[in-house]
């Protein structure tokens, strides 16, 4: 018996590391993303029912892969430790659930819409890709609060000044947030401004410091980090091939500690000689 | 007394360094914060009510507070010292005024939202970040002028040519100065544009050498300072941790110092050598 | 008769290689654009018949020139391997076919529309830029694989929610993806949210996090690459030349190497001195 | 004779050196600005007259300021050496011709307008930051170029196709590559392309290739250079100071120079000392 789930368990193993697999699965992933785009369109009532066993098709494929990764690694827990293996636990378990209702359906339809997502996790390019966005997340986040607290003050001062003026762009904070949104995208904020400068000839002022510090520094900063993890990803890149101008660096580095080590040996050896020298001369 | 006093002293600076009072006064700060945008809906007399009771209680535990870091630091000359203890200062005492009347109300209602600025003094992240935009100003000073002295030109062109096609765009250098902020940002800019071309035909080349000059060539100035000023700083990280480019650069730096030194040793010692050589040899 | 070939061959490549003919070449295809740009206004016949005769007059040429090159290179072979000559090829034997009906004459007028990027294969610097950019082409693929999966994912989310509430925006996920393109570029993108915020009031948030996510990063991402293209082949410049940081870094490489090169033969000397001095005091 | 003309000359270069005065020309050179955009508001003929004598007094200074720098150079040949000479000449001759004639004023206060760049030749700060522009120009003229045929080429497509469905947009090359110019700077661009849609539907392609290609390359592309001109500049202030990355590779750079020459005399020493053992101990 043991043997036996041993053998399955290896040829599972095989199964999930084969290339022609990998790329069986990848279709699929891609015939679901089609399948959920064409539902979009007015279908007639035979493709409807094409899409629907191919939806249970594609459900049970997403079952079976996701079993045969499960008994490839050799415990649950290793299994569950990788992020993208919840993910796609989820969206698969999620798509089981039968969903006929008007209302479920709606959820069923978004939770297949997130499968076209597993194409991230089984492509390795678009993996690097997006753990180099994760990466700039933490310092991203404190941009962000930064920010926050900027829109917040001009949109509490907005909804002060400005919520009788126009009572839908500034009647509350969060709606004055979200119009503070719309001029740092520079989306027709100029009517927005010159509604309320009948009032206050000078609340340009207002939206002119706004702009600058959200649009000019803030935003710029976001872009900031987005270069910096770029340049430090292929810096690292570099240094491993030892190509650029990192690379050069890094040998530079490497060298210099050898010739260090190479020099005190020799001084070692001087110093010696030195010493040999005197004490031939001594005795003599 | 003076022990006592010194006693009191003691025990504020330990108030003060708690990490638990800390982030006791980022949670008032926050409910500050929260009153203020919950003052911007419509609510109900005893909403409003409980709001008072709480601004109230706000202003005193700030009051306080500011006095125990007054207290801490052992004179008022060190406490002012410091940029933000004054702005601290400010908004505190500022907030003490008893405001009734409709008019100071909204000044008072004004103060009282940049208390949220005070979350940027207390939580250092937001602190350093806050640096890098403040060290980038200098410069942007300076890019700022030059930008100011093309709107400044474009602007006088404008409100000579284009002020009796459209006296509200054009009439004078401050709205037309608004209206050349605005062709910056893209807004409706070829409506601008469409309508002075009617008179003059030509004027498109008056808003695409604007557009050029200051959108593409300034902002990314200021773009570019920002980014400079972040990298800098990354590379000061770098040398300190030695990790990175910059940090391998430091490494080699100083360990060619010391390869240097040993150099010189060397040399010494082998000129004693060959001096050795010669001065025994002669005598025989 | 292979003499003569030869000497024909000899001559057709000092042709191509000449300054004037290249300079004559770069004016007929700026007349060539001129006469494609001038046939967009209205003319009379007599002009028409003019650029007839020059646009025959130039397809010759172009012809004329193409065979001069074909017969330059030693074989069809050499000259079809590069990418620009197959592309000359194509344009001028595509305007060779006679056309007059209105469909194909549209065909001919496009055709000859793309001589223009002929300027780009004879202009050094510009096929210098066009390369930079066709170095970033396939990291940019993916950078755009990952944001085309974002689109599609909100597109069809919001042709399930939206459809109903505005199919000219909304009704299938072609139509939607182009809507969140506008979005993207911030083209009134709060009409399009106002109008789905009637309906479900948190809509807000779907259209928030996918400027964030679009916008923010993956737009920040490809201009990343793009400045990283830049920066690598100025890099690549500064070593060549040795100049800037870059350039400094490659010169401390090579003479760090020389002078590893020369403490080897310094280790081994001294190696050999203190052998002498052991060997020759052994004996005696 | 010749020593009065050469103590007012001497005069004349300490009256141009003295920091007084050049602050005194800034003044005034604000003052002719403020004058200028005041002039943009409606004024009484006090005012008007009040400006009237300013603008006297302001062209005469000017005058007498550039017969001082003149009489300063040593020679005219010297003065007019300078970009920026020739352009305050240019300004204040031409601001000499009596203009009351409507036509003329217009073109006299456009002179005067230009009084202002004055201030950027004056301010050291900002004529650096104007030359590390006028170094981008060089690159930025081929970017330009390049940019220039795509839209040449898209413009001729746009008119060929488009130019019956809204003559407004696409009569002509010059019409349509404005009209692209809008489309790629995002401002209603969504407005362009659904109109053409209801006859080509597929022309959304058109626009999408063409915003990918201008919007997010080249201009971008532009980007990089401001940034490139902007880190060059950056690196060679390091290099001089000694600070930063840059300034410590230059440091590496020079003590690796000199660590090579020490080795060489090292090195020459140690066959020297190998020499000189064997041939003492060949004699004996």
């Amino acid at each position: 018996m043991t043997i036996d789930s041993s053998a399955l368990q290896q040829r599972f193993v095989s199964i999930r590391e084969n290339k022609t697999f990998e790329t069986f699965v990848i279709a699929v992933i891609i015939i679901s993303a089609l399948v959920i785009g064409a539902k979009t369109y007015t279908i007639n009532a035979q493709v409807d029912l094409l899409f629907k066993i191919l939806d249970i098709t594609i459900t049970l494929f997403f079952l079976s892969e996701i079993i045969i990764r499960m008994i490839a690694d050799h415990s649950l827990k290793k299994f569950f430790s990788k992020g993208w293996n919840i993910f796609d636990f989820i969206i698969v378990t999620a798509s089981l659930i039968p969903i006929d209702e008007s209302e479920m359906a709606l959820l069923g339809r978004l939770l297949r819409i997130f499968r076209v997502l597993r194409l991230v996790s089984i492509i390795p390019e678009l993996r690097v890709l997006l753990n180099a966005f994760v990466t700039a997340i933490p310092r991203m986040v404190y941009v962000s609060v930064l920010m926050f607290i900027f829109f917040y003050i001009y949109a509490a001062m907005g909804s002060i000044f400005f919520s009788k003026i126009n009572p839908e762009l500034w009647d509350n904070i969060t709606i004055s947030m979200l119009t503070l949104f719309r001029v740092a995208t520079f989306e027709d904020w100029t009517d927005v401004m010159y509604e309320t400068m009948e009032v206050y000839p000078f609340s340009w002022i207002f939206y002119l410091t706004f702009i600058f510090i959200v649009a000019f520094v803030f935003l710029n900063m976001m872009i900031g980090i987005v270069l910096e993890v770029l340049q430090r990803e292929h810096e690292k890149f570099d240094r491993e091939t030892g190509e650029g101008e990192a690379g050069e660096v890094h040998w530079i580095r490497e060298h210099t500690e050898s010739m260090e080590q190479r020099m005190k040996s020799m001084e070692k050896m001087l110093i010696n000689l030195q010493e040999n020298k005197k004490s031939p001369s001594d005795p003599s």
